[in-house]
C-alpha cells in the first residue's frame, strides 16, 4: 500500500489526522516517522537535537568521568497532582545521575505504547518531558517508540536513560558512608507516593498534596561546592522510600545508621493519609528529595548550602552513622525507644514510579 | 512485615524459592534486592560490574567523541530460533551504536515484567543478555526492574541503552550519502522477521530459518579500517526492513537511491515464506546485517573487508546512489523495469523486535 491508497478502516492512511495510536505507529515505517516528526519531536522543543534521525546520537563529553543511569517508569495513573510520567522520567534519571555527583549531559527516552492510547495524552506526556528536560538544561538526544496491541501494555511506559559528567571534588558512592557522618534529608517525605496512591484510588488526599517530582542536580552541585569530598554518599529515596535508601547505604557501606524519628519532616496531609492507610511514611516513595551522608566537620556547611536552594529549603539533619551493627538502620523514637527500620518487604504501593 | 514472618499466601516471604515474579519484586525493597542479586546479576557473569548497586554507574571514556542509543524490545514470542529478547536487546543497541562507527563502552538494561512471569524464563533472558554482552565485549553497568500487575504488560519488555566511543577516521551519518556511492549490504535479508513471525503464528518456516541477530560492531570496525571517511552512511535494516532504512537515508541525505532487485540476497525459505504470506522481503526486519553507503573508489576495498569477516561473508553490492529524484528509492527489476520502493505503511509484522 502506498500513501495515495484510499482504503480506510483497518488499513491506516498516513497523513490523516488521528486521535489514537495505531500498531502501525510502531512499525518503523511511514506512520512511525509521522508520530516522531509530528508529536514526539515538536514536544521536546529546544531540548531536541536538530540533525537527521540517526541510529545513535553523537555526544561530546567534556571529560573522561561519566555516569550512566536508566529507569523504567510504569506509574499509574499517568497524570497526577504535581506531575506526570513524562516529567517524572526526566527528573528520576537526572536525579539518579546527581546521586553520583554527575550533571546531565544527554537523555534518551523510549516509549512503549498500547495500541489505542490517545494521541492527545501522548502529546501531553511528551511536552511535559520536553519542558522538564529544558528546565534541567539537558538535551534529549535520542529515543525509541514501540507500539504493542491492545491489552499488551497498560497505556504507556517510559524508559529514560541519562549520561552525566561527574563533578570534580566529590565521588559519592553507596559504599562511602563512614561512622560519624551526619545524615541529611533535603525535603519533606511521602508527597509523591501518597499523591499517586490517592489519585489512583480516589482517596481525596491529593487535594492538599502534590508530588515532589523535581530535578536535584543543581542542589547536588551546591552541596559539592560546599562540601567537596566530605559528601560520602547520596541517595534519592524513591521506590521503597527512605527505609530502603538508608538500608542500602548501611549495607553497601558496612555501617549502622541511627535515624531520629522526630526529625523526619512529614507534611500533615501525608501523616494523616499514612495513619489512615496503615502505611509507614519511611516506606513511601519520594521523587524530589535526597539523603546525604556527610563528614561531621562539613555537615553544617552542606546543610546551609542545601537550605539556600528552593529544592533544599526544608533540609534537616535526621541522623548519624554509627560504627556498630553494620548493615542495620534503627529509629530512635520520640519516647526514646529504638526500633529497627527494615526495608520494605513485598509490595506496598505498586506502580508508584 | 519482616523477614521472619511466617505468613504464606498473598504476603510474600523473602528468601523463599519462588517460580514466578511477584509485584513485590518491583517494590524497590527486599524482594527487589533478591531478584537482582539472585537472578539478574548472576546471569550477567563477567559482564556485570562488581561494586555496590548505585543509582548511576560510573564510566570512564577514552575520548570525547561518544554515541548514545536506546531501544525498547517488545518482541513476541520472547524466544525464537536463533535468539530471544535478551540477546536481541544487546545486539540491537550494540548495532545502533556501530551505525555511527562507535564501539560499545557500556550498556544499561531496564526490564518491565508482568506479575506472574516465570522466574526461569527471566533467568534465561538475563543469561542470554549476559552472554551476548560478554561476546560483544561490553559491560552491563546499570539497570532497572519494574513489575506491573497481571494483564498490564505482555510478559516482558526489555529496554537497552548503549554508550559508545566513536572510532577515529569515519563519521557515518544518515545525511552522509552522496551521488555515486555504492550501496553495500552485509548479509541475507528477512531471516529475523520471518523466523519470529513463523514461530509466533506456528507457520513452520522456522524449521529451516533462524534469526540473524548478532553484533555488527567488529564488522564496522573492519569497514572503517578499510574505508575510513569513504564510509558515508550506515544503517541496520531492522523494523521496517531494507525499504525503510534506505528511504531514511535517501530522505536525510537528499539523494535518490537505485537498488538492483536481482542483487538482493534472499534465502530460499525466506523467499518461499514471503511469497506465501504476500510480504515484500524489503519490508521484513533484520537484526544482523547493515547497509553501507561508500564512496565508489573505496567500495571494493570495503566489500572485501566485509567478506573477510564471518558476519559479512554474504556481503554484496546492491545499488548506487543517484543525483536525481532526491528522497526516492527505486528498484530495478529482473526484467529491467523500475518501481518505487516505498517505506512500510501501517504495520506489517507487529512486535518483531
Amino acid at each position: 500500500m502506498n500513501a495515495a491508497d484510499p482504503t480506510d478502516g483497518g488499513c491506516p492512511v498516513p497523513g490523516r489526522e488521528r486521535s489514537r495510536v495505531l500498531l502501525g505507529h510502531g512499525s518503523g515505517g511511514r506512520l512511525s516517522a509521522e508520530l516522531i516528526g509530528e508529536v514526539l519531536l515538536p514536544a521536546l522543543g529546544a531540548a531536541a537535537g536538530d540533525g537527521p534521525l540517526e541510529d545513535a546520537a553523537v555526544v561530546t563529553s567534556a571529560g573522561p568521568a561519566l555516569a550512566l543511569s536508566t529507569d523504567a517508569y510504569v506509574v499509574s495513573p499517568l497524570f497526577f497532582a504535581g506531575g506526570d510520567i513524562g516529567c517524572l522520567a526526566v527528573h528520576g534519571t537526572v536525579n539518579d545521575l546527581a546521586m553520583r555527583a554527575a550533571m546531565p549531559l544527554a537523555l534518551c527516552l523510549a516509549y512503549v505504547i498500547e495500541e489505542g492510547f490517545p494521541i492527545e495524552d501522548l502529546r501531553r506526556v511528551a511536552a511535559s518531558a520536553g519542558a522538564a528536560a529544558r528546565a534541567a538544561g539537558v538535551p534529549v538526544v535520542t529515543g525509541d517508540t514501540k507500539v504493542v496491541g491492545r491489552g499488551a501494555a497498560d497505556g504507556l511506559f517510559v524508559v529514560s536513560t541519562g549520561l552525566g559528567r561527574r563533578l570534580d571534588g566529590a565521588a559519592p558512592s553507596a559504599a562511602g558512608a563512614a561512622p560519624g557522618d551526619a545524615v541529611l534529608l533535603s525535603g519533606t517525605l511521602g508527597n509523591h507516593g501518597i499523591t499517586v496512591l490517592s489519585t489512583r484510588e480516589g482517596l481525596g488526599f491529593e487535594a492538599d498534596l502534590r508530588s515532589d517530582t523535581r530535578p536535584l542536580h543543581r542542589l547536588v552541585e551546591a552541596m559539592v561546592t560546599a562540601g567537596g569530598d566530605a559528601l560520602h554518599a547520596l541517595r534519592d529515596p524513591t521506590r521503597g522510600g527512605l527505609a530502603s535508601a538508608v538500608n542500602e547505604i548501611a549495607g553497601a557501606s558496612g555501617v549502622g545508621i541511627e535515624i531520629e524519628e522526630t526529625a523526619l519532616p512529614v507534611p500533615g496531609p501525608v501523616r494523616a493519609a499514612c495513619e489512615l492507610l496503615g502505611l509507614d511514611v519511611a516506606h513511601v516513595a519520594n521523587e524530589g528529595c535526597l539523603v546525604a551522608f556527610v563528614a561531621p566537620d562539613r555537615a553544617e556547611r552542606v546543610l546551609a548550602a542545601m537550605r539556600a536552594r528552593p529544592e533544599g529549603r526544608d533540609a534537616v539533619r535526621i541522623g548519624t552513622v554509627r560504627d556498630r551493627e553494620p548493615g542495620t538502620v534503627w529509629l530512635r523514637t520520640a519516647v526514646g525507644s529504638r526500633r529497627v527500620l527494615d526495608m520494605l518487604v513485598g509490595e506496598q504501593l505498586p506502580r508508584i514510579c
